[in-house]
């Protein structure tokens, strides 16, 4: 080991992974081809992205959040790219901060590139609850979702389209084992309901208090968790019940464990988790160096 | 965080991963839960396999060979399993006991399960060379591979047998993606001549000096690379270009870097290649006590 290692973190939430890095001080350069280095899970640390925690007056995209957050959760997916807000990723990033004693409170705002969050902690069981911001609901019945590589003679299923405001297509299942092995991306149609793809959640529905939940992510696989497509699930689930508009909340089992989601009478959308922090240290800086 | 946190090392060899913990002074319980919990790729570190380091003396099963190997590699697989013998992890191992000055000559021998293993580290590239043992050669010319997902109207291939000890089929193919996408462990036969399941490698022989490889490990999947994997492949090609007895060594391009193959005239066989650490840290004991 030569020069000073970089300080990481490693946590999950509901089996999303993350490493957590440090730059408060500006002095790290994260690029694309280090973030995609060290989400490599055999070459690398391992993770589904890479939360940068960076003080929000110095980054010039979220510098007008400052005022309310001084910390910027600078999100980025394990290839390289830029990412507005992960939900699953925020619990992460708080936990981190509470643990770093970065905050002193277990209620405040981040910053992110999808504008100020507010988080609070919950004092019962330490569950972590991210704003997610507003769900919108499509007004179009022609969506269906047909699994790629569901057993012969699954007929495509009529979905709904829930903005987060990231696109998903939610259907509903008896099993959701029927989606098959998901090894390949489900076909979604029609395609102009959909421009930029979208994320696929398949839905046992309980109750319309608790779901079980598969997803689809767009240019990623089938995930453990995904915070929006939890959210999307709950909400087109809550509406295809009729349930509005007092605040619901919907059980959200998904392969990585549980979450919760509550749907405001006013329309905002909660993701309620855990966030685990599993390890701490130091990369070595030959390796930073070698693929930064 | 509670507790006391316990050290760990994450490296990899060519792209075979793994977690290094230190029990020196045998304090550490290291459960077949644990291990699976540690290389769990999302929700705890990752890796392909741990490395305990311990003392040779205190584990009865490898006392015989505390006289001439103060260390053990005590290998297990990710799902927790014990294993006799790593290649790949075998450098990693060397490469820690280095770096964390617990020898101080870059010659030496380590204690496995499968007996005392002879390692060098090379002056010139830092390349760790491993002592892999004899291979064998099987005598039978009955042995087929079939991918199962590999194009239409792919025929059976005609395969070489080799123990390793553990037992490896290989295939000549002209294009290793003509292997398809291994999804799914290529079908053998005949059954008899494997009767505890094997590897299979698909090798592109470039010449009997410089060979591509793919590999189906037994149990796990498609691999980045394997080190008897890369020991059988070379010594199936260079039985097939009938080149015997004197030292011979074969370069072999895996999926995940490259490593050279030395068949010494005796039949011995050594694997050369890289070793990379690429973090290191403390994983939280709150997480550990939950997982033992």
């Amino acid at each position: 080991m030569t020069g000073t290692p970089i300080p990481f973190v490693k946590g999950h939430g509901t089996g999303n992974d993350f490493v957590i890095l440090s730059n408060l001080d500006g002095a790290l350069d994260v690029t694309p081809a280090l973030v995609a280095a060290l989400c490599d899970r055999r070459r690398g640390l391992g993770g589904d992205g890479v939360l940068v925690v960076a003080r929000t007056a110095e980054h010039p995209e979220v510098a007008d959040q400052a005022g309310v957050a001084p910390y910027f959760m600078d999100y980025r997916n394990a290839d390289g790219s830029l990412a507005q807000m992960c939900g699953n990723g925020a619990r992460v990033f708080v936990a981190h901060l509470l643990e770093a004693g970065l905050v002193s409170s277990g209620r405040f705002q981040i910053a992110t590139r999808g504008g100020v969050r507010r988080v609070r902690v919950s004092a019962d069981d330490d569950s972590i609850c991210v704003d997610m911001g507003p769900a919108e609901v499509l007004d179009r019945a022609d969506i269906v979702v047909l699994p790629v590589d569901a057993p012969a003679g699954t007929a495509a299923s009529p979905a709904t389209g829930v903005l987060m405001p990231n696109p998903h297509a939610v259907v509903a299942v008896a099993d959701v084992a029927a989606a098959g092995r998901l090894i390949e991306a489900p076909m979604v149609t029609p395609d102009e309901a959909f421009p930029e793809g979208v994320n696929v959640e398949f839905v046992r529905v309980i109750d319309p208090t608790h779901i079980q939940m598969r997803v689809f992510e767009r240019g990623v696989g089938e995930t453990l968790s995904c915070g929006t497509g939890a959210c999307a699930a709950a909400v087109a689930t809550l509406h295809l019940a009729g349930e509005r508009p007092a605040d619901q909340r919907v059980r959200v089992d998904v392969p990585g464990g549980t979450v919760h989601v509550v749907r405001r009478s006013g329309g905002e959308v909660e993701l309620h988790g855990p966030a685990v922090l599993v390890a701490r240290g130091t990369i070595d800086q030959s390796w930073w160096e070698a693929h930064v």
